[in-house]
């Protein structure tokens, strides 16, 4: 497999950088080719703007989609975001590692996101989303550490549900551009880890990783799931399973 | 009220800077004190490092949230940071107001998020989070726009439900900070709708904002309703209206 792994931490001695770099060791002794995008070191730009584009179609009024569209077709994108867009064209399997900040990825994660995660290239016009999305065919998955403890994010506990906290990331962006989302890797309460239990997490972590080709994505709903009204069609029971799709009652 | 929108679009002639026009104007028509942070114009800075604080008490390596925690004692935030604390301090009324970009808030606005809704200040030791976090007594609500249709975001819809997809906006971020959230203004399908919905719009959200002291915010649980293992505590059952408490089984 080509692995990406986009990296966020601004501390090169974190146990974020350390679970990093376990993930390339094991990923590369296993014969996988792993390229890294260190975005805090490589000083990422996160902000989108009108700049990112080498010609502009509509320079009159910036709408950031449209342009990203055209941009695709005439590799009009800067060479920040044309690099990372190659880089993940070319991965079997992306891997997002960061802190969980405020329930969601870091600031200069979503910029990379918002920025090369472009419209008209892994999602677009003509149903090119989800199971037709643009980066059908790779998987990806999460991976990242939090200073909360796991019985805060169970159905009842103080947080709410993982995997509503991580729906707009797992369901949202890796679903809505074709990618199979795997379980994510947590590293619970890190700072409040003994030395121990920090090196459970990095033997966990490679182990998980060792044999990462063989998990199944987590289930998820297919485009003709939905009628024309972008409804589940009569019949279509919500997923329960993996990306469980909440049914909230009024 | 004294009211802080904070809004984060890259196009001084986009339908998001209408909308922020129009809900400044009427704001201070009725007699609201109103302070905007253009965080493009500003040309705010997202990434979290360690140049956000003037003194570091680990200087070795760097633990974001610790140094908060000390910078918040020690008033040792850069000014653009602490500029932005006291305007969420001094405000009765936060709307954060944006295109809705993969989910979520833009970059420039997580940064935001990540920088100012600093640890010691907004959440903290000693049970300061949710009803006794730290921006208790204030109101909150996100105002954005979007490039899809509503039917989208119904329980059965195409991208999953609303406050699921906000969920890590409006249970966690707001929530968590301890304002109470009021119902999202959203703007839909904003490409695909002719001049006159887009009037529609602006004036659907002034005859909102004209009303907003008066709304009542949506229902979420209090810090209290949960146990010391922090799962809800038995016979408190999950919310179903405002902030619904998604419950989902295997």
């Amino acid at each position: 497999m080509r692995v990406l792994i986009v990296f966020a931490h601004p501390e090169p001695k974190s146990f974020g950088r350390a679970l990093l770099d376990r993930s390339v060791q094991t990923l590369q002794s296993g014969g996988h080719e792993v390229v890294v995008s260190d975005l805090y070191a490589m000083d990422f730009n996160p902000v989108a703007s009108g700049e990112d584009f080498t010609q502009r179609c509509f320079p009159d009024a910036l709408q950031y989609d449209r342009e990203q569209k055209l941009a695709s077709q005439r590799d009009a994108f800067t060479d920040d975001i044309q690099a990372e867009i190659d880089k993940v064209l070319a991965c079997d399997l992306l891997i997002l590692q960061f802190p969980l900040w405020w329930f969601s990825v870091p600031a200069i994660m979503k910029g990379w996101i918002d920025r090369v995660f472009a419209n008209g290239t892994v999602y677009g016009s003509g149903g090119m989303r989800f199971d037709n999305g643009g980066l059908k065919g790779r998987r990806a998955m999460l991976a990242f550490t939090t200073g909360c403890f796991p019985e805060m994010m169970e159905p009842d506990g103080l947080l709410g549900q993982r995997d509503v906290i991580l729906w707009h990331l797992q369901y949202g962006t890796f679903g809505y551009s074709g990618l199979e989302v795997l379980e994510p890797f947590v590293g619970w309460s890190i700072q409040y880890t003994d030395e121990g239990k920090r090196h459970a997490y990095l033997d966990q972590y490679e182990t998980r990783l060792r044999r990462i080709e063989q998990e199944t994505p987590m289930q998820t709903h297919l485009l003709s799931d939905f009628a024309a009204d972008w409804r589940l069609k009569p019949g279509i029971e919500p997923r329960t399973a993996g990306h469980r799709r909440p049914m909230l009652k009024d």
